[in-house]
């Protein structure tokens, strides 16, 4: 998404001042790309005895295509919700708001197998279009309705593709001329281990090349 | 990484009170998962008649694997700087610090193609083990090389897997203990167009079932 005509106001010495640079040790390799996402799946429990739904948590969610929109999702071939995921070919993400944290924290520790965790979380299951096994998570702010289009084990994980088909949003989440305000959904992120709510805004996608008019305009809402 | 002991303190009905359930709406289906990281790829230059290292930001990165770490980021094919990566094998994710917040946003809406990005935000390539063309950001508090594994074309994106094979991070980051605190790197979080800071720590994973004096130590750093 490079914006061409913004080259006509850049140069090779745009930013003036130097920034410090930290000393730095080498570590291991590890997972350490920071912040990631913290999203609850929903799945359909059809593929079970117990045809009850449930919720995990992943290592990883991320888009991985615009258009169509495609997540991708990393699930290890032990977890309870990866059959129900890939019989199914169906599930949600459903995002995740501060009053959610301790309950995905939760779905995240314990399993399916031993625990209905939409009763132990007094969550509530609800139907979603198109799809029909897997129910979004009604108290989530969004949940994203996804099939599977494609499947490749990694050694540790499984890399799950899913086309997301179907959107549900908050309407608290609009404004009145109807465009979404996701950042009023009070999401979390996660660092190495640790859940955070988010601060200020800083910025917005083109505004280190934005007009001052248009800079001022967007920054102080 | 389900912790069974954390069942034997569960139960069904683990969470007494219930949350709202926000009044929804259907919206068609788009790239709305979030919040996303927001990284800094470096490239070498190496395969190009200009030999200078660039940098650009990705639709989204992301960890696709834990063991051995393995990234995943996505990349339009017609972006300068897939070839740069293709060809040599190599890019480094550097991880966005507030303070380079705006030069990311730079590297974003302009092209290298046509700006030495490097000098344009008055920033530094250096070295970094083990690769041999692409460099790493100085001013990043965090950068992953990564060697490439993997590539798979999508409709918009090719999605890039990538295995990190050496991480440089600042010593500020650790304590005394030698403990990474990748929360002292001031990283940002980018929702649905916008950049944020990160706020207040919520919780630590598996916090939602630690025992009480667990909870009061480590909640209280």
């Amino acid at each position: 998404m490079v914006n061409r005509a913004a080259n006509q106001r850049i140069s090779d010495s745009f930013y003036k001042e130097k920034l410090p640079q930290p000393s730095k040790r080498s570590m291991d390799p590890g997972t350490l790309l920071a912040p990631v996402p913290v999203v609850m799946i929903s799945t359909g429990g059809s593929c079970y005895s117990v045809k009850r739904p449930n919720i995990i948590t992943v290592a990883w969610a991320g888009t991985l295509n615009s258009d169509p929109p495609i997540v991708g999702i990393g699930v290890r071939p032990e977890r309870y919700s990866y059959d129900a995921i890939l019989k199914s070919g169906e599930f949600v993400i459903n995002l995740v708001s501060r009053d959610l944290v301790s309950r995905c924290d939760y779905c995240g520790v314990t399993s399916g197998r031993e625990v209905d965790k939409f009763a132990a979380c007094g969550l509530t299951p609800v139907p979603i279009a198109p799809l029909e096994d897997a129910p979004a998570i009604a108290e989530s702010p969004l949940n994203l309705a996804c099939r599977v289009t494609g499947h490749s084990p990694l050694p540790s994980h499984d890399l799950i593709l899913g086309e997301v088909v179907g959107i549900e949003a908050a309407t608290s989440l609009f404004d009145s001329d109807n465009a979404l305000h996701l950042e009023r959904a009070d999401l979390i992120s996660y660092i190495h281990g640790q859940y955070y709510e988010l601060g200020k805004l800083l910025g917005f996608f083109g505004y280190s090349i934005a007009r001052p008019e248009v800079l001022a305009r967007r920054l102080k809402k």
